[in-house]
């Protein structure tokens, strides 16, 4: 056996404002940051959990502060113990009663626990030697129903249905496995479309996204409603008609300027509308999708936990589904949204950019192929393409696909040069 | 002019757990604390802004990091004009959108900016020689909405409505300020009703609430339904038929628990039940409503922003709607809370007990009789009495009233002493 005896954070900021990387209307200058964890255990085997949560810049340490919070219930244990029930100790950390207090379930604390119980999931996958889509995709239904807490979902979705869901998948998993591994998961990407860049930058990033494969580009809007009907007369010109083109708002307006401003743009024939409003108007959400129909709604990667999901499903507030990998309470909450959406029959196209995202939900998506929903039916997971060199064993896209991950983990770990490098001292000038 | 030139936090705790005060279903040993602020300038003058986050123990440190992230938005700041635009500050710490990503308005970083907030509210008043209540209840309708974000609520609330309602509460404004002054506010007790109180000190605690001038009382509920018939049986006998006694479940239960839990107790005639599940439930609340009327439900004390209280209201999922102090993003946000209550007709009673929510609330609550909503008819403020010792100008309650504060502020000024007799250097030996 095997002790955690080490849990150790850092304050990790890419200084992405100086370029207007990830520039949106309700985001004019992102640091791209990590609030970031590592745990160690005695093993003598060299492996590590590695995990974080993303943050954009300031209040990272903040972030920071709530992880090392939980420091108390990891070091000391018994890794095997904590590694085999990780529903467990999901509850124990979820239900601290004095802890709970500062959500409950949502926010900084919510977003540490996710940080902490996925650094716990990167050290089984590679304890056990395998990917984490894989190690997942491979649990019985019994053990993934065992990592969910149903508590405040069963009047949408009950343990036994979850188990139903998941034993109707059993069929065809080794095939379905072996198809991720041949030719990978689609992608679509965000590169293009920062509210930041130019229309000569828009128009080439555009192009060229196309000529790497993807089927599908999402432009930010919400800032100006000109320059957006311009943008997308830029983008759809440059991408031709068969290129799905999706806009996000980034939670810019109210319920009735996404409205207006949908209708403005619908004639650019609207993948989705990402984000139109606040992350928390349920109702909202609805109204604006009964409003626009056809075009889809989508949110989630501000979604605080599995609750508003369920109301989301519910309220039939969204079409596509958009789990984030560091904005819930970790693989656990995941796969209970995952759940969810199979449930309401709604596809999952996760949200992923920023630093690490797409490092991370990737194994998510490619779990829920297997064993969830079984199909890639109008799904995606989006692709930024920055900041991946920091990571040890970064994300690979190639003609619009992610290749399945097969290093062990979750493809969270971030190289010690690049922690060591962009490690947060202070205020920057500028700031 | 003056400047502001200091920003001190503390981590300040009562070892509440040592007595089993404000156990519940879900908080079993709370250790009430406080992550304080305080606000001086250079004025001279000897006035300075208090205020905090009420948190139940572990993590207050991480509220307290939080808020120490916003001094930068205070520190070297004219006091005067910040005092004087204080709509324009909570926008300002609101839409930092960095910081907003921590949230968006919710959790640790939005009640940070609530205590921010609310200890600028603490000095203003101070300065202005007004307890809060009566400096709110004397701004005018203007200037009252322009201390209000309307975003993301228009479609449930406008500005120019708002303006409305509160021009047609002007009239009488100054007889309801007499009233408040002379009879003060009306309030109803939770301290017989801890879950973990003997039967006999509960039988006690309810004959003297009783006998002290309240004319409602809280029993705690959820976690044993034998105990609670057996607790409410006790109480009522205690009580007699004319005191209402409400239950609170403290998010206890899914939505199929509450509507059968409730009608097991729906005979002893139940004021109402308050967080019967999740705070972010607003469909399961709306079912359970539906399931269990004409036993009103309520909730709020964890509603993590008007947001959440508009859909609330929109969905008709709580009939009596309870604010907390400093739960959302300060006084500004609960004015729009407030509003929001009064457009939909639904009566408030504000959460308090803790440590200082007593103080602070109950200058929103007669703010609101005089100035929004007009009316006493079915409203209280929650009385817990304990901890108000450690405060500067302790929160009064005779005869079931709140006697209305005439101190300059807004009540949340610990005392010094208090402060560092309870400041926080460590885990206790039996943490």
């Amino acid at each position: 056996m095997s002790l955690i005896v080490e849990f150790e954070t850092h304050d990790v900021r890419f200084p992405t404002s100086l370029l207007l990387d990830g520039s949106d209307a309700m985001n004019p200058d992102p640091d791209y940051s990590a609030a970031y964890v590592r745990i160690a255990t005695d093993a003598g085997d060299g492996l590590e959990g590695h995990a974080f949560v993303f943050t954009i810049g300031r209040g990272n340490d903040v972030q920071v502060a709530a992880i090392d919070a939980l420091a108390p219930y990891l070091v000391g244990q018994n890794a095997e113990e904590v590694l085999a029930d990780l529903g467990g100790m999901w509850r124990r950390l979820q239900h601290d009663s004095q802890l709970r207090w500062l959500g409950p379930e949502k926010g900084v604390m919510h977003m540490a626990i996710g940080a902490v119980v996925n650094a716990l999931w990167d050290l089984r996958a590679k304890r056990e030697g395998k990917p984490l889509w894989r190690l997942l995709a491979e649990l019985s239904p019994e053990e993934l129903v065992d990592l969910v807490d149903f508590r405040y979902l069963s009047d949408a979705l009950t343990r036994d249905e979850a188990l139903e869901l998941l034993r109707a998948a059993e069929p065809g998993r080794a095939e379905r496995i072996a198809l991720i591994e041949a030719d990978g998961y689609p992608a679509y990407t965000t590169t293009p479309g920062w509210l930041g860049y130019s229309d000569e930058k828009l128009a080439r990033l555009s192009r060229e996204a196309v000529a790497d494969g993807f089927r599908q580009i999402k432009l930010k809007v919400g800032a100006s409603l000109d320059d957006d009907l311009r943008r997308l007369r830029i983008a759809r010109e440059a991408v031709g008609p068969d290129i799905r083109i999706a806009v996000d708002a980034n939670q810019r307006w109210d319920v009735s300027d996404a409205i207006e401003w949908m209708r403005a743009l619908a004639s650019f024939d609207i993948a989705w509308i990402e984000e139109p409003t606040s992350p928390d108007d349920v109702l909202g959400h609805a109204a604006i999708a009964r409003a626009i129909a056809p075009i889809p709604v989508t949110t989630g990667e501000h979604c605080a936990n599995r609750i508003m999901f369920k109301q989301f499903l519910q309220a039939r507030a969204l079409e596509v589904l958009q789990i984030d990998y560091t904005r819930v309470a970790g693989v656990n909450e995941n796969i209970a949204i995952l759940l969810l959406a199979a449930k309401f029959g709604v596809r999952v196209c996760p949200h992923a950019g920023g630093v690490g995202l797409c490092e991370g939900v990737q194994h998510l998506a490619m779990f829920d192929f297997v064993a969830v929903s079984g199909t890639l039916d109008g799904r995606m997971i989006e692709f930024v393409d920055h900041l991946h060199e920091h990571f040890v064993t970064p994300t690979v896209v190639r003609g619009g696909r992610y290749l399945a991950p097969s290093a062990p983990g979750a493809g969270t770990e971030m190289r010690a040069e690049s922690i060591a490098e962009y490690e947060f001292r202070g205020a920057r000038a500028d700031a």
